[in-house]
């Protein structure tokens, strides 16, 4: 795993164009952003596409930790953030670049561990992926032409790390209070709870079982866990099994 | 001349590639921009290659205003800012993107015309077209790697041109107090100067001649002047010049 003291890690989902891929290792090391992760880059990896692109950017190529599911590529990360243009109706808190990487310095001083994800270049993020995330990052684009490429996006919001980090460069770093859940763990979570439920006949009607177990998953990704939490929840369905199977 | 109501020219100076033009309309109008001007693109206009990258934003191309000189494209304008990633020895302020899109803003508000000039691809903008800017726009880049292209410097400043008018959108527009001078009126000030001063033998040494009329515009073009300041520094010099006329 990359290192990820200090920094976000800025990872392409499913993305396509080698080319695409370099302009964004550009973009995140013109703001100092040297952690990237690929999950199932679609022409396969190494790509040299990718590294003509990137030029004196290479290193982040080179050092790119590739997995082969988001879930693999954040499962180390306590906050994750999706990168979206649309609305996707699922209850996730909405910031914009600024306050999101503003969060994510914050979050990063305390010790966590940050993602911010990016979808393939055509169709963007899948709300399987954005359901993993703590909170959406909307760019403040014209309604009438909202064209952000990948690179393009991935450059917003480097410039807004670099921003954010700049105007907390003397700020003192506060250890932090509580042990929080790590993404393995929201998802450990999220798996037990949903495979329980759909023994118990939870996801019905058929028809609206997929955005069901989203918006569950979803919400446990939404909650500020630390682990404690997480094995109170994980006892809380437990207990309610072996009730269940008691009442039998 | 593009109707500058509302809204800063983006200047581009020089520019060399048309896709780099293309793309740069894009990035304007991702964020609502919709004022291009062109200063000798090199390779002619209008440029196919430009009308195929700009793609939904092809309308900015197409109502782009073209020039042959820096002076002639911003001849309207009452406050001009320069992008740069270089420091050039010039006494002008230095703002960050931000700062000035917020003063861009403010100036619009108050029914100034502003333009936004970015320099061609490889070398930037010269030090004679920063000379004739009010203030410096620089992106806080990664020291070890600042290597922003035309489009991604367009894009950044562009995003902080909408970020600096969502938040006053709702702020009252006040009328300005005074009838600022254009940048052609301050062009005609700084000519005039360094006409009299060149005859009054002020430019020397020689070989400090050009850095010492670079300075001396470079001074005019900072001030805050009105037509009335103006006319008054043209007053001056040309009193001074009766005088040494008279001293003969």
């Amino acid at each position: 795993m990359a290192d990820l003291s200090g920094q976000p890690a800025f990872v392409l989902v499913r993305p396509q164009m080698g080319e695409n891929i370099g302009a964004a290792a550009r973009g995140m090391y013109n703001f100092g952003l040297e952690r990237m992760r690929l999950v199932a880059p679609r022409d396969g990896w190494p790509n040299p596409s990718a590294s003509a692109m990137a030029s004196g950017a290479g290193r982040l190529l080179d050092e790119a930790q590739l997995h082969e599911t988001t879930a693999d590529a954040i499962a180390d990360c306590h906050y994750v953030l999706a990168t979206t243009a649309r609305p996707r109706g699922l209850t996730t808190p909405v910031l914009s670049p600024e306050a999101a990487m503003r969060e994510a310095a914050n979050r990063i001083a305390r010790g966590e561990k940050v993602a911010c994800l990016f979808g393939p270049e055509r169709a963007g993020l899948e709300n399987e992926d954005i359901s993993r995330a703590n909170a959406i990052i909307s760019v403040p684009v014209n309604p009438d032409f909202a064209s952000l490429n990948l690179a393009q996006c991935v450059l917003l919001t480097a410039y807004e790390w670099r921003r954010a980090t700049a105007e907390i460069e003397h700020e003192t770093v506060q250890m932090a209070g509580a042990d929080w859940a790590n993404q393995a763990e929201v998802e450990a979570l999220a798996r037990h709870y949903e495979e329980r439920m759909e023994e118990a006949g939870f996801f019905f009607p058929e028809h609206k079982a997929e955005s069901m177990k989203r918006n569950l998953r979803n919400l446990w990704s939404r909650m500020p866990l630390t682990r404690s939490d997480a094995q109170t929840l994980h006892g809380v369905l437990r207990q309610m099994v072996r009730w269940a199977g008691r009442g039998r």
